[in-house]
């Protein structure tokens, strides 16, 4: 039996990687092998990739060519490291996944549903986590919360209705996948981790 | 009337560079305006890209990833270098373009061509050169040339089998392609300018 991939998922600042600690520490309690990753990056090559794609450029990077660049990040992650920890019966959490690209390269940046979806089946091949958490903020609160925290890169640094079209996105397909859970990231750290670890608690009893 | 772009094609050592320089010296003579580009590269970004994907890594590369970054590049060129220069009315000389993927990564590392024919149709959407220069040579012979030049990169170090199936699908998309022309590439560099000049002279007569 394939062990689960497990993806977090939401906009800047909404608490992603927080989450993450939620979930090892309960995989450590239960004495699980697991690893975590995030995207894009999660490789020597796929980490480049990523300097790449937020370092800011004397040029306009085309919508294109930034969406190539994500799903070559994340094919080489899904098939020399995802994949193969799956295989050995690890755990893989992953911050942020294939959903991404559909909200911000699809919902943020407007290119179309039908070049997102071809490429995601011709990369993915129907692979696909077992459960993803959105945690749903509204922008201006997260991009504060993100901006608390440091410089923020190429991306982060877009107008606003840029992330209000990626967190609608965000929702209409949380809403059309019953694996996608949507959690309010707005609560307090204490009832958002409350929220996680019962939807991990239903879908794996101890 | 949109300018003419013209693409240079062949195996590590065919002669393409060589060939550009026959190519720009015609239109010097002719007081064309033009700019010269390669693929990958020709922009900061896909330069960046191409350094990533000729670079050793301590891991596997796997095709899909490699297939994915070489048209992350070519759709930062086209839509912010080429398609710009031929609408100011500059021709435009390429080393290598949308051929050398299907020849490489699809002939080479076996990739479907169903999975390169969307790629394809999706990031260029049509756009397509005037007219392709297809230097057909042995791989041994390209190779030999190239080295002799300087040290081979991760993809010019593959085994002989990965070009000869390179070759084959120049060859095989040549055949079925009217705007591409083969030259015999292990002619003198002499007989190889002259059958170019003519190659041109036949599309754009003085
Ligand atoms: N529920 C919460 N309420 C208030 N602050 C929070 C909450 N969760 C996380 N934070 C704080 O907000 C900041 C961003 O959180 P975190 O780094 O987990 O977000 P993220 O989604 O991973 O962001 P990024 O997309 O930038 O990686 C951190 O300083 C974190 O401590
Ligand atoms: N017709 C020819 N006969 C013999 N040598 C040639 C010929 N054409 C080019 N050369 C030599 O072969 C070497 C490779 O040529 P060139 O750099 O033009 O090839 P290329 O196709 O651009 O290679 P690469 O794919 O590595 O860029 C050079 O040293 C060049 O001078
Ligand atoms: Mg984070
Ligand atoms: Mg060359």
């Amino acid at each position: 039996m394939k062990t689960p991939f497990i993806v977090l998922e939401g906009l800047e600042g909404a608490g992603k990687s927080t989450v993450l600690q939620v979930i090892t520490q309960w995989l450590e309690q239960r004495g699980i092998d697991y690893l975590t990753v995030r995207e894009p990056g999660g490789t020597p090559l796929a980490e480049s990739l990523r300097e790449l794609i937020k370092k800011d450029w004397d040029e306009r990077v085309s919508p294109e060519a930034e969406l190539l660049v994500m799903y070559a990040a994340r094919v080489q992650l899904v098939n020399e490291v995802i994949k193969p920890a799956l295989a050995q019966g690890r755990w893989v959490i992953g911050d942020r996944h294939d959903l991404s690209s559909q909200a911000y390269q699809g919902g943020g940046r407007q290119l179309s549903k039908n070049m997102l979806a071809q490429l995601s089946d011709m990369t993915l091949q129907g692979f696909k986590p077992d459960l993803t958490l959105y945690l749903d903020i509204e922008p201006a609160v997260g991009l504060a919360r993100a901006s608390a925290r440091g410089a923020l890169d190429r991306i982060e640094r877009e107008a606003l209705g840029f992330f209000e079209r990626t967190r609608a996105r965000y929702q209409e397909l949380a809403a059309a996948d019953p694996s996608i859970k949507t959690i309010d990231a707005e609560q307090t750290p204490e009832q958002v981790k409350a929220h996680v670890l019962a939807v991990l608690e239903a879908q794996w009893p101890s």
